[in-house]
């Protein structure tokens, strides 16, 4: 089965308390596709710069990304440089370059438009909603967005809440979105914006998902091994969203699993800097840790 | 099976976005006593003043809570009033007057001495640190702290953390404690400080424990009827220490099962001020909801 997935391909330079890492391939839609690519083939719709490195695009070839409508733009790469100090929960960013970004028109190859799971990775609402028109039927489709457009585009934004099925939000978002501070309350609220489901990423802490049917929550995999959490909410979304491309079911039981998958997708990628861990992934890698994590929170 | 609490009898004055409640009883021994007495035979010690209201006493002893060992002080009784904004997660202390409390020397009575379980809420951990020593021999001691004391008395609560099998801390505590921003890494360092089980609590997010033997997380009820959060972490560690009183075992099993009953109290206690809805609480109202907070978090 085939995802596609729209996003950013980005160059990220990160600080931690682990190090400095300058100009690893980072971005929303590549974050998403390293998980996802272990689940379902992903088709990756982004655009890079003049400056893109040519080891990243045969890397991405490599992981079996099809990468027929990642554009390169004139100009540069999109660019984040960002820092984690304490917990590394909160990225502090440092420096942000748009380059390429500033003008991208998403452009879907005829072969993709009938592709039926559709991720919406974190770009501008009007870019998303403008690749979404492009595609000819979707199944099923997943927004992510931040708060920058929610301060910035909020009506754009809400437009496109009507259009999918699935928001993926982290907690500050959905509270924003809503100004409802109580987590329920805020994915009640959301839900009523249009999306039937709705999934709260709480960082370390976990995620809790809400839809009329159900509600569910899980903790995040416990580890004291957090390297770079860059990406992990796209990880974690490449995870959630490939297992149900694979599965081609959206009822309880796929979904739970889905979550579970997404949450130990992002367990890997905080353990390494970019992708060092996810690029590595295998399928039984995800299988062990999960069998672990069920007995870490059976009662 | 009975148990003993130390610990403070308050008159709270709670401020939140659905009104004020003045001279509440409350404090860490009374939330306990409330969600343990629904397993065991609590014991409560503590110290009220000359202007306690008498039917919070005949309150306490009407859910069968055993005030042999509740002294009546010179002075006024416990005062704290506090106000809850926003996510009602953090609460903000408007006025502490400690009354009678800066002079208690807790006295133990002779038939209680033998008791088996012992809670040490949050008091002075010289003051935890007297009473444990006069409990002839005590099978299963668990112990709570504040921030205050971490500050101020780390020295008496490192001392007193060799003594206890037990340590339950919220997330800030464990983190200031340690000095360690990842809490696996600073249930580890508890660890070594002496407590062989590390309960860190984490509010709205739920509860991790860590032992040598294994980790355990749940995330709390998802509630959107969040009305006065103070005590929370007190009835949980009630309903969470009562359980294991009632169980008598500490094995992985009987660890999990607690850490759910005190899970599910403490969704109770948080649905009402003070303890207007842990006072109606009977054990079938737990096993309700604990049944469905099991397929809330199953995979």
């Amino acid at each position: 089965m085939s995802i596609l997935v729209l996003g950013t391909v980005a160059l990220d330079t990160v600080k931690t308390p682990y190090g400095v890492k300058k100009h690893m391939l980072g971005g929303s839609a590549a974050h998403f596709a390293m998980s996802a690519r272990l689940f379902a083939k992903v088709n990756l719709v982004a655009i890079v710069g003049e400056d893109f490195p040519l080891r990243h695009i045969e890397f991405l070839k490599r992981k079996g990304v099809i990468l027929t409508s990642l554009i390169k733009g004139k100009g540069k790469t999109f660019k984040w440089e960002g820092e984690y100090q304490g917990d590394l929960n909160t990225a502090l960013t440092l420096n942000t370059e748009l380059g390429v970004l500033s003008a991208f028109k998403p452009v879907v190859a005829e072969s993709q438009k009938d592709i039926k799971y559709i991720f919406l990775a974190n770009v501008d609402p009007d870019i998303q909603n403008h690749l979404l028109s492009s595609m000819r039927s979707p199944d099923l489709v997943g927004l992510d967005s931040m708060n920058f457009w929610i301060n910035n585009k909020r009506k754009s934004l809400l437009k496109l809440l009507k259009k999918v099925d699935i928001y993926v939000a982290n907690d500050q978002e959905a509270r924003s979105l809503t100004e409802e501070p109580n987590l329920i309350k805020a994915a009640k609220q959301l839900r009523r914006f249009g999306p039937e489901m709705i999934l709260i990423k709480k960082g370390e802490h976990g995620v809790l998902f809400y839809s009329d049917d159900f509600i569910f929550s899980i903790p995040a995999y416990p580890t004291d091994c957090v390297v770079d959490p860059t990406g992990a909410g796209d990880t974690f979304a490449g995870g959630f969203m490939g297992y149900l491309t694979r599965a081609r079911r959206t009822d309880a039981s796929a979904l739970r699993k889905a979550i579970a998958y997404g949450t130990i997708c992002a367990s890997f990628n905080v353990e390494g800097f970019g992708m060092n861990r996810t690029a590595r992934l295998r399928l039984s890698d995800l299988e062990g840790r999960l069998k672990k994590f069920k007995s870490f929170i059976s009662i």
